[in-house]
């Protein structure tokens, strides 16, 4: 099944759009696990146990594996495996190379067993051809992101359009797949509604809601499709860190049950609109 | 020492502007070594033995290592220690991520003992900054890349000036601790010297020599400074493969000083004409 599909399926099933962030900092591990042997890994298995129940997917950032180093990695190998089967991962690195190259982050991203992945598209459409390939495989490109320097290349005006909707656009054209989606920032919610304009059907990666501030309404309300559906919507430090203590772990579920609640409210809200 | 500096002073210390890539294909590695153990190491280890007194610089593409597997991570970091002291170690992992997901990438590839990263800018300033933030290490960004899908978005006229001249604006602006450069491939030889004018002091690192057949003439003299120095140039397949056979290792000396010296040829040419 191509990836778009199966996204709308998984969210069908899960009725969430919740995408919990697995971003583990080693200074920021609660409590009861600190200083514990594989800590990290503990600390991600005690999230995922947690709150898979309430989730359409899970998304490591590889940064936070990386910075880990040669342990990192077989670290991220084992919290993959950790994921229950119905709930959808993606890995996100924000790769992006010229083709020969990007063939090679394709396949170790796709071979830890991620079913989609984040893209970086500076480097134009070779460089995002490897990760299209495979129709099951989904990739998010990037479009408009959540942080500050959003604003330094992202926003400038080339032939009449912002740069990033130049991102969707082409987005659009690459998607012969059915497996090419955007990432788009929940802090620019006014620039949400463009963004879903020029790109109606395909699935919307959104951080931001959390620690960043972003508006989660109308992120929710802007950035599904029609349906209220296509949009993954991505929580990662509030839900992680919502206790420190021994209790890490049912806040982190509570935070989760309440951002899926949140978030389907509104999805109500818009069914229930005139469109 | 600022990076850039430090550059300045490598290159007049090694008289070579040639950056091999040390970009391990195990599917190519030559025929003596394949299906030994450890192949993809010793691979490296006898290309940096052949070919260190040289070379300016080496360059390892992270997906080479990445897609590896969790094994891969730790060839590199050996890899790396094979390195000599005296020639630079450039980490190319094209990261860039949010500001606080960003200085992970920096402290992973620092502590990894790179002395300089590429980085993607897309993401704007506080995307850049971890990795600008230690004025001894280098961070040469993307600007206009060696491949075909470089004129996707790179090339957007925005503002009079073309996305990528944008780019190497800003990183003129965010050059305060003297350790910004910037990637400019050597497929584009024309657009180098605008590149240069707008950023004449520096480093360029160019990629695209080799297989990827750029034009080394133009690519020296349009992409160096005034004193014919601060460029970068990166060979990777034309001297890792230059043998199949158990000659590789002299065959890719003979590349590689083959390559300095085209280079310091068109150097003392350039050095030669009245400017």
């Amino acid at each position: 099944m191509q990836f778009n599909q199966l996204l709308r399926e998984r969210i069908r099933e899960t009725d969430s759009l919740v995408c919990v962030g697995l971003d583990p900092d080693p200074d920021k591990v609660p409590a009861p696990l600190m200083d514990k042997p594989d800590s990290v890994y503990r600390f991600c298995k005690a999230i995922i146990e947690a709150t898979s129940k309430f989730v359409l997917a899970y998304k490591p950032n590889l940064a936070f594996y990386e910075s880990l180093g040669v342990e990192g990695w077989d670290i991220l190998r084992r919290v993959i495996r950790l994921i229950p089967d119905g709930v959808l991962k993606i890995g996100d690195g924000k790769r992006g190379d010229i083709g020969s190259t990007a063939e090679k982050y394709a396949a170790a991203l796709f071979d830890l067993g991620f079913d989609a992945v984040t893209v970086n598209p500076y480097l134009g459409r070779d460089s995002v051809a490897p990760f299209l390939k495979d129709e099951t495989r989904g990739c998010f490109l990037l479009c408009l992101t959540s942080n500050p320097g959003s604003k330094d290349f992202q926003t400038l005006r080339a032939g009449g359009k912002l740069f990033y909707e130049h991102v969707a656009e082409r987005a659009v054209s690459w998607n012969g797949n059915g497996n090419c989606g955007l990432v788009v920032g929940a802090t620019h919610p006014a620039e949400l509604r463009g963004v879903r304009k020029a790109a109606p059907d395909l699935p919307f990666l959104i951080p931001g809601v959390g620690a960043q501030g972003g508006d989660l309404e109308a992120s929710v309300m802007e950035g599904t499709d029609g349906a209220g559906e296509m949009a993954v919507i991505n929580s990662s430090r509030a839900i992680l860190y919502a206790s420190s203590g021994p209790d890490f772990a049912d806040a982190a579920a509570r935070e989760t049950l309440k951002l899926k609640e949140a978030i389907n409210a509104v999805r109500a809200q818009k069914k229930a609109k005139p469109a």
